[in-house]
């Protein structure tokens, strides 16, 4: 590494000063750096006359000896002002101090371990063969079309919409790589702020050539089990700092449940729900199914009605498709299923649909110039790490989140 | 992996047909698949009657017990209508048919060396410490303020931007986690179509706390020669399948060279042009300097005119910066110096560049409440890339570009 650290010195950041645990009239100084919080004890004649502020950023010599860091010599880098916020217990739904937030242990851990799904689920889906790619942002159709996309004034008079997912591009570039996922921001102009829902939604697309729904349940059944096994196994110490719980980490290590939308139907019956074959979920109702289950769960084969026009529908009304719902809190986490890998097969749907067949014409073209059959799914990324937080609230996995309705902030 | 392949069956599109090269009235097939291209000898009376396309999916039983794998039989699983293009020598800058090109042998090494190139730098940066954090999209500030920022319409009559960089969530990051680093969609409504400049651009934004702008460079040279050198002795299967020359690694893999702003100045004096002192150089003038390299170059110590509102100024006018340029034709690849972390800094910074101190207002709080000094750089990902494939138009290492003034296809 480029830069190097004086090795008889800590640097950070004050997290607190208080009396020493062994008496003797000496402080202890707890100060968060190097990926860690030190804990370093001083005579109170090295710190600043006029006090020290948290947060402020220190340099201070130590003396390594003894069980604890003592301090020899104490540097002020950057005092701080008196902060606003409680970073001991903060509110992490006050988007206006986010900025500030971030430096909470719970934002700290948050961010931690987001960093860490994200390089565990590259890291599963780089060893099944598939490719990374980055899909546009600005797009000339959105894929969901229900009137919820955000829209950007372009070159020359067009417009340009913000991708309300990124499987498009993915099954595309199945053709050219077979096996290739996507990272990258979604957008939806969502109305629901119920702490499941976001504007800016980071999505995980992945698309396998030959790959049957079955296949894709399995492949995203072993996914989450393995970077719930690496959190559980290397990360205690992130979850530790933060006084998070882990106890849910075990349920996504078992094997994962599966109905069927049929059955799902009979039991919402059976707990007293109204509800028509061929509806979708509200919150409630899902909530209800997932009530039922003590780990993530699939729910295979939705009926057509709630199937866009991509997938294949099979003669009894039913689609080859599977959707991933957690269970703790966080809702649909992945649907996927198999791609209707036919032109006419993904012309009907278009047409069932009522899309603008023209803004599709270059999918259709995939299917006319030789297309194995694949399947997919997209995953909703802040809801993945949402689930392994155990966070009941969205905004707690992401940092700087886009809630419905809400300002930009910062 | 959960999808099972019958292991004496090769499945993929067809590249090719031709008589075997033994003669003996046989055919080979070229089939693309399996991350690789097969070539299967086939009795002719094996092909369908009426012809077989390039392109149509097949699936081919062979025996493997000779030199080449020999079809035993042959299922079409999707015959492809006759191309519009030439996937064999395939025009690159035909957006157009971008959604076909993808399978040409070049877009194809293009995406895998991307992939790879994307991979190591992470890889890079995670063994340095630093966390790859999300950052938002859409913004209430961007960050260069040049007029050409694509605006969004948001809730509440509000209006979006969409980010110039994302260097200033990392920055703010920087307080949390030490050292950081962004992947992700940065957007420029450029006029300039000169095969560098893309109107969406993947950025990596690192930043490191404690780091001088000399931490820095050794850190991005350091970053460059891994990438090179794992390409160069792990990839060149890739490379030779798409006819892709590698000597310009070579040089990546050398210690790069350094001037200062003030030595390129009298540089290209000397090469004939008229320049002042504190100008951006013009692209002929930038490749005139890079004529003059065998290998990717800093320039250190820009005046203060040329960097931004949250660069210090040192007390002769030039910054703590050094910008990276590609000897292969692609220009500037990275920008970065030491951040203004002191509030008044950025204020003054602020206040010489004419901006709305109101929008920055939090990243000043970021210095009022314990700042460390630190450094970071912006680097152009599809640039980065087409140094590593050698590409001199940037529209080849990008799977759908985003082209200044043209449509938006697909």
């Amino acid at each position: 590494m480029a830069i190097t650290q004086p090795t008889d010195v800590i640097r950070g950041w004050i997290e607190e000063i208080r009396p020493a645990r062994d008496g003797g009239g000496r402080t202890e100084l707890l100060v968060r750096g190097g990926g860690t919080v030190h804990t370093i004890t001083a005579e109170p004649a090295l710190l600043p006359a006029d006090g020290l502020s948290a947060q402020s950023v220190v340099e201070v010599t130590v003396d390594e000896s003894g069980d604890l860091p003592r301090a020899t010599a104490l540097r002020v880098v950057s005092e701080a002002l008196p902060l606003p916020v409680d970073l001991r217990n903060p509110d992490l739904t006050d988007l206006d101090h986010r900025h500030l937030h971030i430096r909470s242990r719970q934002l700290r851990a948050s961010a931690t371990l987001r960093h860490h799904v994200q390089k565990y689920v590259r890291e599963f889906l780089d060893a099944q063969g598939c490719h990374l790619v980055q899909t546009p942002i600005l797009t000339s159709a959105s894929s969901v079309s229900s009137g919820a996309v955000f829209q950007v004034p372009y070159y020359g008079g067009q417009t340009a919409s913000l991708p309300q997912s990124n499987w498009m591009y993915a099954d595309a570039m199945v053709s050219a790589l077979e096996r290739v996922y996507t990272f990258g921001p979604t957008f939806r102009r969502e109305d629901d702020a119920d702490g499941i829902h976001l504007v800016e939604i980071w999505q995980v697309s992945a698309d396998f050539a030959w790959a049957t729904y079955q296949d894709l349940m399995a492949i995203e059944e072993e996914m989450l089990r393995h970077v719930a096994i690496r959190l559980r196994d290397e990360h205690a110490d992130v979850y530790a700092l933060a006084g998070l719980p882990m106890d849910h980490l075990d349920a996504i290590t078992k094997p994962f449940a599966r109905i069927s939308y049929a059955d799902s139907v009979t039991l919402l019956r059976d707990l007293g729900h109204d509800f028509t074959y061929g509806a979708d979920y509200t919150k409630e109702q899902s909530d209800a199914i997932s009530s039922t289950f003590d780990r993530p769960y699939f729910i295979t084969g939705f009926p057509k009605e709630l199937k866009n026009f991509w997938f294949p529908v099979n003669e009894d009304g039913t689609t080859p498709t599977s959707d991933l719902f957690a269970h703790t809190g966080q809702g649909e986490i992945i649907g996927g299923g198999e791609r209707a890998h036919q032109a006419e097969e993904m012309i009907a749907g278009l047409r069932r649909r009522g899309y603008d067949l023209a803004k599709f014409e270059w999918l259709v073209d995939i299917r006319r110039y030789g297309c194995t059959p694949h399947a997919g799914f997209s995953m909703g990324f802040d809801r993945l790490v949402a689930m392994y937080l155990g966070a009941e609230d969205i905004r707690n996995a992401v940092l700087f989140p886009r809630v419905p309705h809400e300002a930009i902030k910062p």
